[in-house]
């Protein structure tokens, strides 16, 4: 799967901390709609400490770019995609052939404007598009890593993103932004990262994983590994693919996504046919046959491994235990400016989370400003048309540029 | 399946419209803790008509009693069970050998009080604990029915329990009483035989079956179907057995069943071990643990078809549409008095449903109750220890029986 969709060029594989400027210049210039992505490799001598124990290389992190970064450095904004995402934000994607998850969002002129900022988005480390992930093969034994590969936690992603920063040269970031996972991963930079993050903006996002959370993630995980085609994570060897299980696990976890109400608005009760109910197990609501496709589109685009791998990242974060119990230590005499966002109608990372991330940085004594915006469309509220987000967002980000002298 | 729970008896198979007083107080004296139900059989001349248009014949219902038929057999309660409930309302279960699911609720001096009142409750037409459902065999073919059985309804569960009465020669009910899908068995006898219910009691019901509630239906169905034992709904000829696919059925469905706030007081995010976590796909965490445990009983007890179609039978559940799309008229000139009750924190069967129930009783002028009681517990609050559920059921019921005479 890396190989389709990576295609390592000169540029991408140069860079490094002393990056050469022209080389940043040229990846910035990668046009919007490349189908194919950049990616930083990293030696054998330049291992990622995993949370685990784990120390993994060689490997490779693969990423897009949008938009010019300037002279001064000051202009660079990391995107940090969700669960399920990857990083074509804003360009067509490779597999689907769709526009990018974010494209409402970022874009020339959009609220995060690529023709004012340099904007990057990489694949997270276990993801299955170009990032060294489960399908990746494993040097040691010259098979896919599988379940062998070592467990992903929030921070190992967002180490991961810090050592390709390295290696472009770009040593802080105007922003960094990101709404569910990808909230999770803003708030360990902010945390990790204070003096190399100058604005932060965590959408829909939580400080850890709740136990409902948790218990949705474990019964796609289940799905998939009651699919005999998952053979016991080994399915890329045996030529099997856990289809329907992975499938069964996107459906779970789309439901968790949309609001009662955008479900009720979309579907309600309405029929496939206008005629009467069939009395059979077809999809006869049009909820079940929309269902049905989203589960059988995600397993065209995903890696069921990464998906194991990824929900077990998300389960695990819990940014207060990293700081013994004590939230508003991860932020203590922290320069970095917030913007917290949640949405009214989202059920999966609900308000009262966004509120305890700002009651943290309030403790802390940081810069946080907080928005809950009024929209009916649930958790994916962060990825669909939300005016109020996108104005909120504009307005926060340029603010930032504008007092750190972004021309 | 039927065999080892069901254990026709002399008593239970005679009876009828004008059945013998001295065979109804024999079965009345049933034991609380028989492990075997009682089985009513209709023969091929007493076909039950479903809703799809099947004519269903030979078949048979399988139930339980509690307490006495007073003499003027104005005491009975008809107690109509959930999803993956059944006849053993408050026995031991022959299979699971557990105390009956409303144990709490229903039995001697509790709320529904079988020293004073004659208790019946039938396992749902489709079910799986002896009346005739998907496991039965097919007289036209000798084999399980499987996916041919006759999709059922919710009016089609109803029905079969007018007929079982109609066998037991009970005209009329004091009381008909259910949660979740048994509510809506509830709802649907008051609008088919207002004159046989004297009082109703729908419990965190709904009077339609909502988008999101159909959605994570299709989930469960989707992973049961996708489990290469459930081989096309002919399992039980070949051999195999869906067992994956109905776990993570049931896991999906049981987070549903517990509220946000229930699921953080009971696991939050406490791990298994004391330790730190195992970085693996273990159950780390006491949530995964817990619903592993919960989907693998499951399996025990309860048929995999059976699952499909009773869930079937909810998403179908649409009590308006039977009536031109008019809620009130299921209901206009009701002799029925109605107690309404919801659950605060239950956000799979929400108060608002049960004001809807409750705006329509209105509208037709019923006698209506409206209980909403605090609760953190979820939608599995109805079968949970809620004090204050008791004492207003217990109430209703009481006054009910006053009101008519019972001794």
């Amino acid at each position: 799967m890396t190989d389709t969709v990576s295609q390592p060029t000169p540029e991408s594989t140069s860079g490094g901390p002393d990056g050469d400027f022209e080389t940043l210049a040229a990846l910035a210039r990668v046009q919007v709609d490349t189908p194919s992505s950049h990616v930083m490799h990293f030696g054998e001598d330049e291992p990622i400490e995993m949370d685990c124990g784990a120390s993994l290389s060689p490997w490779q992190i693969a990423y897009q770019t949008y938009g010019t970064l300037a002279p001064d450095r000051k202009n660079a904004i990391l995107i940090c995609h969700a669960l399920t995402g990857d990083q074509h934000a804003c360009n067509v994607h490779p597999v689907t052939e769709k526009p990018g998850w974010w494209r409402l969002f970022v874009g020339p002129g959009k609220a995060i404007d690529t023709d004012r900022y340099f904007v990057i988005c990489a694949n997270v480390l276990g993801g299955c598009m170009g990032t060294t992930g489960p399908a990746s093969v494993n040097p040691a034994t010259g098979k896919p890593y599988g379940v062998d590969f070592p467990l992903v936690t929030i921070r190992d992603m967002v180490r991961s993103q810090a050592m390709l920063l390295d290696k472009l040269g770009i040593d802080d970031l105007l922003c960094v932004v990101g709404g569910s996972m990808g909230g999770m991963q803003v708030l360990e930079w902010a945390a990790l990262y204070p003096e190399r993050v100058f604005s932060a903006m965590p959408i829909a996002a939580a400080t850890r994983h709740s136990a409902q959370n948790i218990a949705f993630h474990e019964v796609g995980r289940q799905a998939v590994m009651a699919d005999p085609g998952w053979a016991s994570g080994r399915y890329l060897e045996r030529g099997t693919r856990p289809r329907k299980g992975l499938a069964v696990a996107r459906m779970a976890a789309h439901v968790t996504y949309l609001s009662e109400g955008a479900l009720h608005q979309k579907f309600g009760r309405k029929l496939q046919s206008r005629a009467a109910p069939t009395f059979s197990f077809d999809a006869d609501f049009q909820i079940e046959s929309y269902l049905r496709y989203q589960g059988s589109t995600f397993v065209e685009r995903f890696d069921a491994n990464s998906y194991l791998y990824v929900t077990r990242a998300m389960d695990y974060f819990d940014l207060a235990a990293e700081y013994d119990g004590k939230l508003a230590r991860a932020f203590r005499g922290t320069p970095t400016r917030f913007c917290v966002m949640s949405f009214t109608s989202d059920w999966l990372f609900p308000t009262k989370d966004s509120r305890a991330i700002v009651r943290a940085l309030n403790a802390a004594a940081a810069s946080v400003s907080f928005v809950e915006i009024e929209s009916d469309k649930g958790h994916d509220a962060f990825l669909l048309d939300e005016p109020d987000m996108f104005s909120a967002a504009k307005g926060f980000i340029d603010a930032a540029a504008r007092d750190r002298g972004v021309a």
